[in-house]
């Protein structure tokens, strides 16, 4: 090959754009592909949805500080939280795993003690799979089948000027969760007889090591009878799925710092590294909360709810993306979250 | 962990029987789960299909002589051929790519391209993915999605004593492209310089390198007018796949060694390489060929056809499963396919 272009100079989304132009379609039932939370098929009276989310040892996950139990669920989980941000119920799952050697029977029933976990409180049928080996790390790909009423579908564009932008749950608990788990790893490296420091944490390390899915809001928001009219979920940071919401709906947004919603437990964890809780919440990654955005009309039905937090509202395009901060100054808003291959 | 059983004792069918017992269903739309080549779903007027199948770096293939836009191409067919297995159509895939560094975004372009190939000689909508990254190896896993009438769909059950036993192509190429292939590897570490002997196989290279799906059969027999009574797609090899069918159909089988079809170049290489061409045929894998039984009174619909032989026919279960040798011995069928965990 002549042209070398790195990946880590593109990035994930870089990479996606890339690889998506090439691609063509051939049938009417194919509704949505590349480009949401989930691609969407016409199957008659009502859609299905798509996913699939790999997990790969070492990248995004340490078995140094991973239940094998946990790495399924989450595994499961990941997936389930993007047929949600469709406005959609999951309704099957597949699952591919490769693992080297040293995994014992006992170590993958563990993983799938984890999934068959998720499954059981979100209702989905684990149909089938593959399991092959690798020469060293675990890899585990799930793919997710849902369904969504015609009418109910919500897709990451539909967003409208002036629509108020929610989130729900709080942000930035999985990254610090991380935080932890990494010094506290390295704690150990260095003196593996030192006893983890782990007191006050549990909320945050569960965020990080076993988080779950807003299927509850979905269910919720149709109760209320509150449609969003554009949707995705925060798995890359708050910043990121902003943009990704704002490029959709070729929108521009303004959001409020001080109403980014961050659990307290997330706060002392930030102080005490030395972060910007604010930071940590707009760009951590893996909340696997839901944000969306829904008409004005809609506020009264939502603004009672401990859920959902109101954080802004599409602008206008040309105004762009902008984040105002507590001292009120505007800022633009940029996406510092994970580059997978940097 | 107390007990620790290896994973090279149970092998992938026996991991993958382990694993089901504690897989339960939450939903009347999942007619079928794991254990046949796709799970099936109602959607309503027909029924859904879905599978999923991992190619591992230096597992499942070699790049030293796989081409990448080669890889993509066989990453996408392998699961075509599992939703034909079902007696199906695909209708879309989704994909999911980890990589390491190493690779630049023009080697992903290459097994895109080849993906895109597959997707556009098959009529599939690639609809979406995932990309993420690896420390080392590459891995590729597509879930592919097919539907198929109600009353079209065959399962590896459903076969009956004295039906027809029928394999499309001819077997055991793929097989002996692999062992010619890992054979000029060794003679290039050797020595670089020197040129590999790749006269007069190109034709089991490429069932190797770029195998093809049976959409053709399914097609060509729904044209006949025959429905296959219970089907499966070879791609572990003949006696592995014979044995699976006759589990899943409670019965038992006969097959005759010289019915069993099998190209020139095969045979000529496995003599090369001093093995039997019937036990290539028999065990080699990743033919991507299709196994079926017909009724006996479709037999004469199928006959003339250069792409279907039929091997033997079901029996009692109590018979067990033989294969009939050229000196006229019963033989007891074995599967000698691949442990990947071995």
């Amino acid at each position: 090959m002549e042209n070398r272009t790195e990946l880590e100079k593109l990035g994930e989304f870089g990479l996606i754009d890339k690889l998506s132009q090439s691609v063509k379609k051939y049938h009417d039932s194919t509704i949505k592909g590349i480009g949401d939370d989930a691609a969407v098929i016409d199957v008659g009276d009502k859609f299905m949805l798509v996913t699939t989310d790999t997990l790969v040892e070492n990248i995004h996950f340490n078995l140094m500080y991973t239940p094998l139990m946990h790495l399924g669920y989450k595994a499961a989980i990941v997936n389930f939280s993007d047929i949600y941000a469709m406005n959609g119920d999951v309704r099957q799952i597949v699952v591919s795993i490769a693992v080297s050697n040293r995994f014992s029977l006992e170590a993958i029933e563990e993983i799938y003690a984890g999934i068959n976990k998720a499954c059981e409180l979100y209702q989905v049928d684990l149909v089938g799979g593959d399991t092959s080996s690798t020469l060293s790390g675990l890899v585990i790909t799930i793919t997710a089948i849902g369904e969504v009423a015609k009418n109910e579908i919500t897709y990451r564009s539909g967003g409208k000027e002036n629509e108020l932008l929610v989130v729900t749950g709080n942000l930035g608990a999985a990254f610090m969760g991380l935080q932890i788990l990494e010094r506290e790893k390295e704690v150990y490296k260095e003196n593996p007889a030192m006893q983890p420091e782990l007191e006050g944490v549990d909320y945050i390390l569960e965020r990080q090591l076993k988080p779950e899915a807003r299927k509850d809001i979905v269910h919720f928001l149709h109760t209320l009878g509150v449609k969003p009219t554009s949707m995705i979920d925060i798995s890359d940071g708050l910043a990121s799925e902003l943009l990704h919401l704002c490029k959709a709906g070729d929108l521009g947004c303004v959001i409020y710092d001080e109403k980014i919603p961050v659990d307290q437990e997330t706060f002392n964890a930030a102080r005490e590294f030395n972060l910007d809780p604010s930071t940590c919440a707009l760009n951590g990654g893996e909340d696997y909360e839901l944000l969306f955005s829904i008409k004005q009309t809609d506020y009264d039905k939502i603004k009672d709810s401990p859920h959902m937090k109101v954080i802004g509202h599409y602008v206008d395009k040309a105004a762009g993306a902008s984040i105002i901060a507590r001292d009120n100054t505007s800022l633009p808003l940029q996406a510092q979250g994970w580059n997978h291959f940097s």
